[in-house]
């Protein structure tokens, strides 16, 4: 039968929503199913700590109300990781930290592309938790709203930091900090020449591959 | 004019705050005032993320409804630090934090005594985004629920981690991992003979130090 | 049309190939063929660096004669890692480098379990050059032979090394030191209560995700 | 009864010792009593090694003969710390070792102001024999001789600086590496609008708390 | 009797060889006899993984069949270390290893001057696999073919990126990432003004002191 | 011209200077000459900080006057190092330095056997601020008098420690952690089976090593 995969879009944006949706489109298919939701009562977009506290028991409760095999928490500021896991019997991964681990296959030294300035010291804060500073190369915003990201100089201010990172850092892989820049992802590994992460895509197949190896918790 | 820090029990437990504010008599009567308080909704003992997570929101409410000049989290697992940070325009210090700065300036390799075999990882997590875990010397449980800190049997179970934290794992500081057990502090200490540090006196100590140099924000 | 996924047992035992190709019985069927052979010309068993070198230029050359979508290098010294990436144009992983890298999703600190004491070395390098030393609890050898891989006693000397692993180290998650091993980690997961990664395991579910995520290249 | 800290500038120069005793004044009037005092056996400034070296012992040797409860020796290059931690039975703090003790509970990443160029070297060492390397995000020069700390140029050169760290190394936090800058900290703190500290200020802070708490050294 | 060291350099230009022969007169003549062998059998120059691996082999044989005290592998990859030491019963040193055991006896932080952009991943593999990347202040490729090595222009590009190591990332000791460059070493160093190391050099004295010493191995 | 190399032993013990003579004979005649001298107003052995202290200046000063082409300081402790960096114009090398440069290359993690308890602390920030704490494998003390540093039960104290470092702690490489054992050595690693460092040694072929290379500074 086939495995649920529930991907939860913690801020309240449904065109987020579609757009995360529309990312995972290549890890469709292979007898699981990816159901992305909105959290509805999440805010209109993730951006302060006020923001990622609000969302992080409506998304325990939203979990523990939806049966699925495994669980995705689609903001890169992981929130509500550890509540989760201790509520559901399966795993539940955040975006950011499987950013990271997916990262460190496929190059020497990542590099984050934030959101926001303010954002960096939660960037800091995770990677230092997970051990993994050494293989942090830079980590430099672009300050956009979570309400332009579909701008077309999104993509330029994107390639801008990540120039930064590549020529200035050493970075060798990049990494999008932020939910739904999936759709992105093709056009800025392109002109970069360098593997670009959505973090999206990166939680999702870690589940996957969690579940085909049958462990039930993540950490 | 007196400086006003509120100390916050974040579990309902009246009497745990009681011998909080006991152990913070050493650190009275110079132009402050240390008031305790005990989160009323707050689960009867913190042991699971859930307890943890819901604090978080009451704390901050708690902080924002009553002025002080800066603010203290007075449980190991330090909840709710991040948000009561982004809400309060004064200082909020967290016990465990505050514990491991206080370590690094009293000894080389410091080890926690830990409450119990599940808040170790929490304790690792913490240690590590904070950079330090190369300071960490060990991190083994006594395995005592928060209704049994008062028994007698708890100084010894305290005792033998200690001596093994001393012995075994090279250790010239420990950590009490608990926020009750300052009253406990001196007697410990002796018996060990190396410095161990009660995060509550930690944690109010730095923050008045930050209040005397003027510093607004603590992070 | 289905994934094509050579895992090479890089040494000549066939027995080892087909105790390597049922571990893996719980990765396939979803899209993807997943197929083991056995390197004629390596050596029966991989324990000496000769050994190591004797079979990195014949696994690039199998690799590079035998189309696949991507290959796995079933020995957890990791051997050829480097040649192979080179020379075919689709990932190539190994599996101590992926067991390194789920470990850090199911857990704190791992601990691995060697089968020689001159392995160890090898294992401490590997680790060090992902930059993850101070995720490593501890590495410890059984001490068997690959011809001796089979015995009842084998279970009961990881068993042996895995507790002295979680419970002087520390260790929250343990890797099996070998690649063929898959068939006793439900057993082992079972008595220990921690999560066992069998190593091939790992590999494979890895270079699934990099497939699925459309990456050409690991690292 | 009062408590007696002795803050000591190891070099000769009085002026110094004003601008320290100056910068202490937000520290003073709690129940205890901030003495500065100039080594008048010491150099004019303390740029060599053999400038530090030759403060060791007189330092050590006016601890011993000036009954305080608690000592600080008020130079960036923490001269003579071992041997007056050893020789007298009260605290003993450096202001290196606490700057950076501070910084990394007011922000993420710390930058160094440094004097001269040679300096570095000492910081770099100080910073790593305390575990605490990772938290350094960088360290540069304004070359300023010690005689010349008082031209209206050195704020500008330490603005110079600390926009460096701020911008190009990611700092958060800045330290001045000099005794004296105290009465320059909160200018340069509101330009840079990130948190600025004066080691000595953070020294004397240290040490009130390990004296409010009962520790009687330092390490 | 005189101790006979094997210099290997595992590429087929005799001018280069010869070029390291030369640069090794500053080691002679103190009851040792140092010998340069070309490997006939290696690629013109060891710029591609194939090319490392091709040499793993004839170099662990050419050892084997050429007593000798002691022998160093001449190439900035360390190519086929682990197999020749595992073969011949004397010590047996890579030149990039040690210099980088030089480089942390010489100064704070070491940079690296690359070849090209594709050697930078080795050595960080490298450095980190002997625990000090944090010792690494940076590694930028000078992007000359092995062909081009003789050219004036070299010694230019070397000193721009030993500029940029130096003023931009710290770095207080430079070393060439190569092993025939020994020739230019007095001119950069007496233009950068800091130690510069030639590998080669570096790890025949190390391999000198190893047999001053007695240590029949190296690790 | 043959080398003139000065050995110090800041200890006024001249039992123990000539306990360090014999053990550099084998590291005589090769065109330099090693002369071991007694600081004779040093302490009767380096036990303290205020013994360290004491000899700081006179082992500078004794440099001065004596003219050498390099020069080695034989305590544990590396006292007076940067002065006497500072102070001739020849590379100046600690012992202790000198053992962990040479163990990196030795074995893959050193253990340390310290002379007492109070001498870890040094040696930890010793090996901390050379950024090696993470080759540092354990630290244990035979709490031995230097006075009695020639009873039987020296070698038999040092071996129980040894044992431990090796199988508890993993070390593959101890280092004597005293000047004047070298005598030991060879007892030592043949029982033991890995190497054993004696860092005067160690300390003796580096500088020679620094010297036949021509760099004049060590750091």
């Amino acid at each position: 039968m086939a495995s649920q995969i529930l991907i939860l879009n913690p801020n309240s944006s449904d065109s987020t929503t579609e757009a995360v949706d529309r990312s995972l489109d290549i890890l469709r298919g292979n007898g699981h199913v990816l159901t992305c939701m909105t959290l509805k009562s999440g805010p209109i977009g993730i951006e302060t700590q006020a923001h990622i506290e609000s969302v992080v028991q409506p998304t325990a409760q939203l979990f523990s109300d939806t049966p699925a095999d495994a669980y995705v928490i689609a903001c890169f500021s992981d929130p509500g990781l550890s509540l989760a896991r201790e509520t559901v019997r399966a795993p539940v991964v955040g975006i950011a930290e499987s950013s990271f681990m997916l990262a460190i296959g496929l190059g020497y030294r990542f590099g984050i592309v934030a959101m926001s300035e303010r954002s960096i010291p939660r960037h800091v804060r995770n990677v230092r938790s997970l051990g993994l500073e050494n293989r942090l190369a830079g980590d430099w915003p672009i300050n956009v709203g979570a309400e332009h990201m579909d701008g077309a100089g999104v993509v330029d201010k994107v390639l801008r930091v990540g120039r930064r990172l590549r020529d200035d850092d050493g970075a060798d892989v990049v990494i999008l900090g932020c939910a739904g820049m999936g759709r992105y992802r093709a056009e800025i590994e392109n002109i970069l020449g360098i593997p670009v992460i959505d973090p999206t895509q990166a939680a999702v197949a870690r589940v996957l591959g969690l579940l085909s190896l049958g462990y039930r918790k993540a950490a």
